[in-house]
């Protein structure tokens, strides 16, 4: 076993299973500039790396993740180059989705607690989605003037039908572990006092399975959607650095932060 | 507030909401040729009234809608010129699908109760779907010997799966509102007696959030189904009106009718 | 009504309903390469046989079918000519997943009880899916060092999620009959005891429905994806032939015969 620790994200590679785990409890492990950079960084290399066969995500302490750091935003709002700034934060977001769309390995979700934002909408990129009971699932874009981003204005209508969909990228709908069991969002949902036990469990067991035939289903699901994906990450990196800096947006986010400085 | 009347379509805008409702209940809001298009010219209309956020489909009484007057057969099969008013009553529905299809606004139906044919199928054309625990689904096209329209050949399946689609479409299954639910078509049930007050308080709360946000994310997912959601309209128009002239269709109209002047 | 046998597939017509049933039973109705070949042939003869409105697949006794016979994989594996002898076998599975493709009548999966590998895959084939509470459904592909076939690549994901299909493929998830009908695979769980009387009233009522309306809905569902169904058979029946003769495969496969010799 090896575990390496970069740029909050805490590394672990046993025998074949290979664990990502967000690793800044504190901000309940809301992504930083240097955690996208880390993430698709560690799965490119991960891709080429013969010992793995499993990439598993998951969250240190409460929280799944909180999605993309605030403060990231409030920095393009400082800043004074503002569009410059926007423009590298989508190039971020877009390198860490593009990574997770071309990974060729098995790639698990262990949501272990409360996941926003991209946290959520990458979900629809890996492959299987475990759930703790005490997960559960929100995109606030609306809410900060933003837009669908992760891949979910393909991903999630396709996962669970228009209707969810929407109500969750429209109008920010929170939405509880079962329901995401219930519309496909999630696989298993698991009681969180064994989650940890039984997930690892189970992905102990399959990385011992023959890893070239897993890889190549993979593929071959993979690869029919792989240029809409891409496709759709493009629109929205472009749509999101064209929200950044608009009004709706800069709006929201003072006033977010504003209330935060009064508790 | 504004409310009108308008070929049994009553409108109504006020803060951002605009509702729509087929007020025909003594027809089961079953709908007229005039029906099918002022909803079409309403939502054009509202495409770029800048006051409109979120548009809101509902019925009067205890129906949502029985989908189309059954009357509108009888008068291409009572008419002397069948081939033509059959091909005006497939382009009035080919227009009203195209309306919807095109909608930039959010669109949201408010099922409060049963929904039969075309006011079924075009709720896959709807963003959010909400149904009152009174409602139920049945598109009875084959006991009419028609096809599947509203583009429900496209949308029923990628949401809920070609097995509960074809139930519906091919054998006209009637679908429970927490089966609607559980299958996507729905997102959320509501007891009957709290579902107008339920509803309508979560939309008027919707509105007020960032309306550019909104209509961007809704963009994004729409934008990559456009073109193919125009041709399964046009695919299915073209059949349905080869098929409003055929023989089954013909004998299954004549019965019902006959039926219906014997009770 | 008239009964015939080929290839231990019992054949039976009776008033527009055509039954399908793999009666292999004491080798829970695995598939032979006769059942192949017949069950396309069977397929390719309905498809233009008038009488035929609907056609059911089922299984004799307490299985609907455990998939393809393990003992064809240990033909190709004892033959001088493995690379000719799995190219044989791929082409007689591309031959009927190609069938299922193209059927033009409505086809309705009869699940009796429990159903592996092809027998699963080629379910999200099918129009409609009725199951037993005694089905459950599994997809080895993984264990026995093959992959995803009869189109799963592309159906599971559209009909269950890309979490449930990805579980299914990758590994090897059991699903039961009731989570079946939750994510979409089947559209009604009967119980056991009245199961087949249930099933075959509905579709002795369904085939006295106007069988061109039927025929011309499938039409136009399937003429959206058929392109992209014949795609995903060509690709998954190359990458099976590749797997065929890999060392994961062969060593699976002599694993489970081994196992299965000291029983």
């Amino acid at each position: 076993m090896e575990t390496q620790m970069l740029e909050e994200l805490e590394v672990t590679i046993r025998k074949g299973l290979h664990i990502i785990k967000f690793n800044r409890p504190s901000k309940k492990n809301s992504f930083t500039a240097q955690m996208y950079d880390g993430l698709a960084r560690l799965l490119n290399e991960a891709a080429v790396d013969d010992r793995i066969v499993i990439t598993a995500l998951t969250g240190a302490g409460d929280f799944y993740s909180s999605g993309n750091d605030l403060t990231n935003a409030t920095k393009f709002i400082a800043d004074g180059d503002i569009i410059e700034s926007t423009k590298e934060s989508c190039n971020r977001i877009r390198n860490f989705v593009s990574a997770l769309i071309d990974y060729p390995k098995i790639l698990v979700a262990v949501v272990n607690g409360p996941a926003y934002g991209i946290a959520v909408t990458t979900l629809g990129l890996c492959d299987v989605v475990y759930a703790s009971d005490k997960a559960y699932f929100q995109t606030p874009f609306t809410k900060l003037g933003l837009v669908a981003e992760g891949c979910s204005s393909y991903t999630f209508p396709r996962i669970m039908g228009i209707s969810k969909a929407s109500e969750m990228i429209f109008f920010g709908h929170q939405m509880g572990a079962n329901d995401a069991k219930e519309c496909g969002l999630v696989s298993q949902v698991f009681p969180h006092t064994t989650f940890e036990q039984q997930v690892w469990s189970k992905l102990e067991q399959f990385v011992q399975m023959p890893k070239q035939s897993m890889m190549c289903s993979k593929h071959l699901i993979r690869a029919q959607i792989s240029e809409e994906l891409h496709k759709a990450n493009e629109a929205e990196c472009k749509e999101l650095g064209e929200r950044m800096h608009s009004e709706e947006c800069i709006t929201a986010v003072f006033q977010i932060l504003n209330r935060r400085s009064k508790m």
